[in-house]
């Protein structure tokens, strides 16, 4: 599989990284955005290093796409937000900013206008106790 | 298959309303918006009548996702855009209009700052011709 040393995505990927992780299987890893927009704000990444959609293999895509699934109906558990935003960024101008295939998914609540990338960075406890409650709601 | 009669998207899937349809297969259909944020912006949606992401079943969802890789090299060959967005908005709090689970894929430009939903219709004669030219070079 095609990772890179100096990629932080493919870092969580491999396990040289740390991160709240939720959820891995052999094509992809979920885990919480260390600088929410809202709690619960998940990251699905492919494991495999592909800058894009434009790169993407659509197998891990699908994979992504069922997990996807998965995990908002863990949100839905244990955060029971009122929307949830799906938002996935393609190169610089489209605003990616981690060139590695990641999908957001943004827990939205009503009343609440909210942006894709917060400037305050989550509490670590809360953060790893949120991963927690997730991890223990998947099947 | 469950599908709504009054619902807009379910008449587009099974043919009985009108759209600048670009693929379709089994699970999933994609078409022009016809209020397109930037040129070539397009809607995967699934056959099935899901109102969104809460709903749908995973089959469905990773059908889309192999799709939105085959439509962003269309993409990509027709219109070359700098990057690429993906949209996929569930309930209204979440900017949701249409209930019918649907994605966005919606090309950027290097100096164009664009918003999700344009207010200005697409002419119909430009809609006609750019999705015969993402159908011809679709595999």
């Amino acid at each position: 599989m095609h990772q890179l040393d100096d990629c932080i995505f493919c870092q969580i990927a491999n396990g040289h990284a740390p991160a709240y992780k939720i959820h891995e299987d052999e094509l992809t890893c979920t885990f919480l955005d260390i600088f929410p927009a809202t709690p619960g704000h998940c990251l699905i990444i492919t494991k495999e290093h592909f800058s894009d959609i434009f790169e993407a293999k659509a197998e891990a895509l699908a994979q992504v796409a069922r997990n996807s699934v998965l995990i908002t109906k863990a949100l839905e558990q244990v955060i029971a937000p009122d929307g949830l935003g799906v938002y996935q960024f393609n190169r610089a101008c489209a605003g990616q900013t981690v060139f590695h295939y990641h999908m957001h998914l943004i827990p939205q609540f009503e009343g609440k206008n909210i942006g894709i990338h917060s400037k305050q960075a989550g509490d670590p406890d809360e953060l790893a106790a949120l991963a927690e409650q997730l991890k223990s709601v998947l099947p």
